[in-house]
């Protein structure tokens, strides 16, 4: 039985207010480049991963492997994202370490197959694309056929929350609250919940 | 005559597109902290500078000093702000330099200062909140006067950018493109355009 962190629960509400809006499960992901800058950019969530032995309440992105910020996380693998609501007027910073699942993963290779069998046809496409970011190449090709395994380029993340900040702009004065993990196993006790000034 | 840079252009479009939703204003700010990690919370846009010496295309944001962005700001200037619509489906992230105008700027007090008068009552009140981020002290004072010269907490940020990144999800293939800035002086020819894969 996976455990869920306190934070799920009013996430879900959230999620569930805004089940018409596509672009609520659009996120902002910020990384530190190898230079000590921050950059951020919209991802999709896809879901949380709660099975796996130690771990749940993992926040599942994808992402080509050509793109920046996969070198960001190699390179300093904590990242914060900030999940805006609007019509709850609530926002969720959620910081921890990010995980990197490539082809050749010890342990999820096959989730990483499972989420590749479930993305549409135009998103696996766009892993044959030329490299991300780079100066335009040449029309990207359109009518490959997407293969049935997983292509190299794509890669899972999955994040590990460690502090959730829950910022709720419909009271005034805002409510604020900070839920904090205390240690790595998945234990009840271990999400600390507290509220602050806002 | 102020140098409005080309990605002005594109961006007024959505702003205009997405004049009915107040929270199209609403963006993500990412700075990085004093260990390196990245922070990532929505702030709101408050408008153009576009008057100032040698200085134009400045985004506009307020901050409380006591925020933990400030000392971020403080230790690394660079910052990433992303900027998603949802109607138009277009993500703008802008990253340059990021400046913080309090009480005693030598520059730019009035503005500062102007900027607090166009305040709500309600937003200057938040200044004289308990300090933001900290356990819940207490209940914050409501009934407190708000005072006619800006709050010593109020904090002017003042984005100078110098990459702007654009995506535009409603092409298929999606478009990309970057604009960057090659000096300091707000000339024309300093802002590069270039088309980049997706």
């Amino acid at each position: 039985m996976p455990y869920l962190a306190p934070w799920r629960s009013p996430l879900a509400r959230n999620l569930y207010q805004h089940r018409n809006q596509p672009q609520a499960r659009y996120l902002q992901l910020a990384t530190t480049d190898l230079e000590g800058k921050p950059s951020n950019r919209t991802i999709v969530f896809r879901g949380f991963v709660d099975h796996l032995p130690n771990s749940s309440n993992l926040l599942k992105f994808i992402s080509d492997r050509r793109a920046a910020k996969i070198s960001h996380i190699q390179h300093q693998p904590w990242v914060e994202a900030c999940w805006y609501f609007p019509k709850t007027r609530e926002q969720f910073r959620i910081s921890g370490k990010m995980l990197l699942v490539e082809a050749e993963h010890p342990n999820w290779s096959p989730m990483r197959q499972t989420t590749w069998q479930e993305l549409s046809d135009q998103s696996r496409t766009q892993f044959s694309w030329s490299d991300p970011g780079q100066p335009l190449a040449q029309a990207p090709e359109h009518n490959q056929p997407p293969p049935s395994q997983a292509h190299p380029n794509f890669t899972l993340l999955l994040l590990d929350p460690w502090l959730v900040d829950r910022l709720e702009l419909r009271h005034y004065p805002h409510h604020r609250s900070r839920y904090q993990k205390s240690g790595e196993q998945p234990q009840p006790s271990l999400w600390h919940h507290h509220y602050l000034n806002p």
